[in-house]
């Protein structure tokens, strides 16, 4: 395998690397629908953004035109420090699939918190800090966003105050320690410290937590406090922006080798990891200089792309946020204890919502214990010991893989393998001593949940 | 600091890469003491060690005037899949710090196993399986060996038998697990598996066991299945031959921008890291082509530099391994419980051994909650959450380091940082919670565990 021309790992070089984001929204025909105000149902303005995200950041979510945001020197300097990430071959995949096609992942879990979050997390703390603020409240799920905000504050010098879900916060108590060592402060969600935290646990002592109920509390945190603001490390416009960074180095890197991506697959919760990998790509495709078949792979625990609705709904289950069109199960929608790692958000980018309401992708759901199935699979190959998250694009990438070597098409297939496993341990265990479940909600359970749609006009 | 001509990041090329690996006992003019048979102090033959390593790996061992190495292309081509490691500027330590010194450091933590050990046990592992073995044992303490090894051996289809020492098995579940994604067993040492391992039990129920310990089992465990040999992750010259690798690749990056190290820094547990570093530096050294200050630093609960004797030593606990020439602290010493991580070696590689008694290198030792303090330090502004091991390292670079803020020189510090601590949380835990303490042995601990060495002539 030695002679190959492309190399295991192609890196960029500093030089290489992007100096701006790119606004996948100025290209896009049909743009996102606006954010509404929960009460009144009417557009978000910019002053009322303002009170919960910083000023710069509600710039870059509410701006559809501007195809490129130039990424501050500050930023790209902390960029350096763990970008470019590498886009590897995965020639010894390749090997053991004994498949004519060639496949390609951008690895972003080569950095402390694991994952790509911390191409936005650096982004949302440099603004601000910039802005003069004393800190930023967030929430986290796996873990991976807390960490790194953690880490970009630590950084900074901010105060961050994370809100955990509490399944994870119980599962994996070596992520709150990462976010301790870069001083920040972390609560299990929900908690008795916000009132909206009061309000769920009295409804539901027991609950163990979802994405919704932390991100009502971290919300409620800021906005009551002076001198901070709201982060979020999905979802939002601003996010699919910063993460544009993903698809943008892996584009420049195929580009020098002549390569075109056939498929590119990633996995989806919030969206942020999809969004910033296909960026570039579906920016041709919109524009029509390319045609590139695009996959979104959800947990079957989780599904909102193809189980879901594409409707208004709120972000957040304690209600308090604005509402997002976007592909949802319903705010009110828990996943099953039993799901291991991140993509538990009830709801999608609306970006990516607007996308795939417009035929421009498509999604898949995939088993945990499949999941699992291919990540061990990959790790023994590969070496990387890959997040849950991440190994739902590798079960898909395998599966099309495995097609090719039926049909003998030499496709090229390109995923986004967002992080490493290495705070999911305990799921791994109960895979391997044969108690890790499937569990798939039932239509009555999404219909129960999407009743509570808010009426939107 | 944008503009820097030097970029954060130094990453060489496939083809910079180096093809051979350096054994620096050809350089040396005072050779390593050979290994000795326990029972009759002869130098060990080809034959015996035939019956404990794979005959390739013991023809490295014992070849002293090769200075290099072909890499077999299927171990390069494994090299490829996580390396090169970066050549990392820390250039924000540096601004942090406010020093005039340059500081580079050699990451070698970017792989699964989280340290630099996957580039012996890959080595190790394809001998074995290139010799028609089923399969290896070995032992592990803070586990980043047993983890490389559960990696090459999963990748090369290899059996692979862990005996990791117990403390270590307990305050890290997550390591086990990880070994197990590879396919590895993994048993806590001592055991009940080997007779060994029912004698150190016997004798003390409730040790929380050692290197030297888990060494002995190990190599019983090998030399009693057919098919097996022993392979061993530190210690050993070929170890330092297969770690070269880390030092060779710091050179070309560092020559490619005319870069020259006045202070080189490694952490010294078994040497094995810090063999590899200094290898090409400390030729050059040797050959009076240029001069480096070479700094080994050990913790101070385990300290067989600086509090040990240069003496021949068992290199296990059941003293049924050969006798090596060393600096040791007596092979019946086990580091306090308290010790978190790695470095607890009770000796040290005969190589670097030799080079420390020569004068061509000094050894420090440093202080527990020093280390864990600098590591904190270093993770908040270089994004790298080290391993407790790479920590030692860093606390003395940083001293260095300021120690040219006091002078004004504006010296280059090369140092190894060997590993990240992903699975040390326990350990930042306790610091944080002001729960660890130092533990320096005292002078009667260490000369009644000295009294023990074997009387050769």
């Amino acid at each position: 395998m030695s002679e190959n021309k492309i190399p295991y790992k192609i890196y960029l070089s500093e030089d290489e690397m992007p100096k701006a984001w790119y606004n996948l929204r100025a290209d896009m025909k049909n743009k996102p629908a606006p954010l509404l105000n929960p009460a009144t149902h009417q557009p978000m303005t910019r002053q009322e953004l303002d009170g919960v995200f910083c000023d710069e950041l509600v710039q870059q979510e509410l701006d559809n035109t501007t195809p490129y945001f130039e990424i501050p020197r500050e930023i790209r300097d902390f960029y350096k420090m763990y970008r470019p990430s590498p886009l590897v071959r995965a020639y010894c995949l390749e090997e053991a699939l004994d498949t004519p096609a060639k496949i390609y992942y951008k690895f972003e879990g080569n950095n402390t918190s694991g994952s790509h979050k911390l191409n936005s997390a650096i982004a949302q703390a440099y603004y601000a800090k910039n802005q003069g603020l004393k800190g930023v409240t967030t929430e986290t799920g796996a873990g991976q966003w807390g960490t790194a905000l953690a880490m970009a504050c630590g950084y900074l010098g901010l105060d961050c105050k994370v809100y955990m879900v509490k399944c994870s916060y119980e599962q994996k108590p070596f992520r709150r320690e990462v976010m301790r060592v870069y001083g920040a402060s972390v609560t299990p969600s929900p908690s008795n410290t916000t009132a909206v935290g009061r309000k769920i646990l009295e409804k539901d002592p027991n609950t163990t937590g979802s994405l919704g109920c932390a991100i009502s509390e971290a919300v409620e945190a800021a906005t009551s406090t002076p001198g901070y603001r709201y982060v979020l490390g999905s979802v939002l416009n601003q996010v699919m922006l910063h993460q544009s960074i993903i698809g943008l180095e892996s584009k420049i890197a195929l580009d020098k080798y002549g390569v075109k991506p056939d498929i590119i697959i990633g996995c989806a919760g919030g969206g942020s990891n999809l969004g910033g990998l296909i960026a570039p790509f579906m920016g041709e495709k919109l524009r029509g200089e390319a045609d590139y078949r695009i996959i979104a792979v959800e947990p079957a625990s989780c599904p909102s792309f193809t189980r879901g609705t594409f409707a208004y709904d709120f972000c957040d289950t304690g209600m308090v946020c604005p509402l997002a069109k976007m592909y949802t199960l319903g705010s009110g929608f828990i996943p099953s204890a039993n799901h291991a790692g991140g993509l538990r958000y009830h709801g999608m980018s609306p970006v990516l919502s607007q996308l795939y309401h417009d035929g421009l992708m498509e999604a898949t759901s995939v088993k945990q214990t499949d999941v699992f199935d291919a990540a061990e699979r990959f790790a023994r190959v590969e070496g990387i010991l890959p997040a849950p998250e991440s190994s739902h694009a590798i079960k898909v990438a395998i599966d099309e893989a495995l097609r090719c070597k039926e049909t003998g098409e030499e496709k090229t297939i390109l995923f986004g393998l967002t992080g490493t496993g290495y705070f999911d341990l305990y799921a791994y265990e109960a895979f391997h001593d044969g108690k890790m479940s499937d569990y798939i909600p039932t239509d009555e359970e999404i219909a129960r949940s999407l009743s509570q749609l808010p009426q939107v006009d």
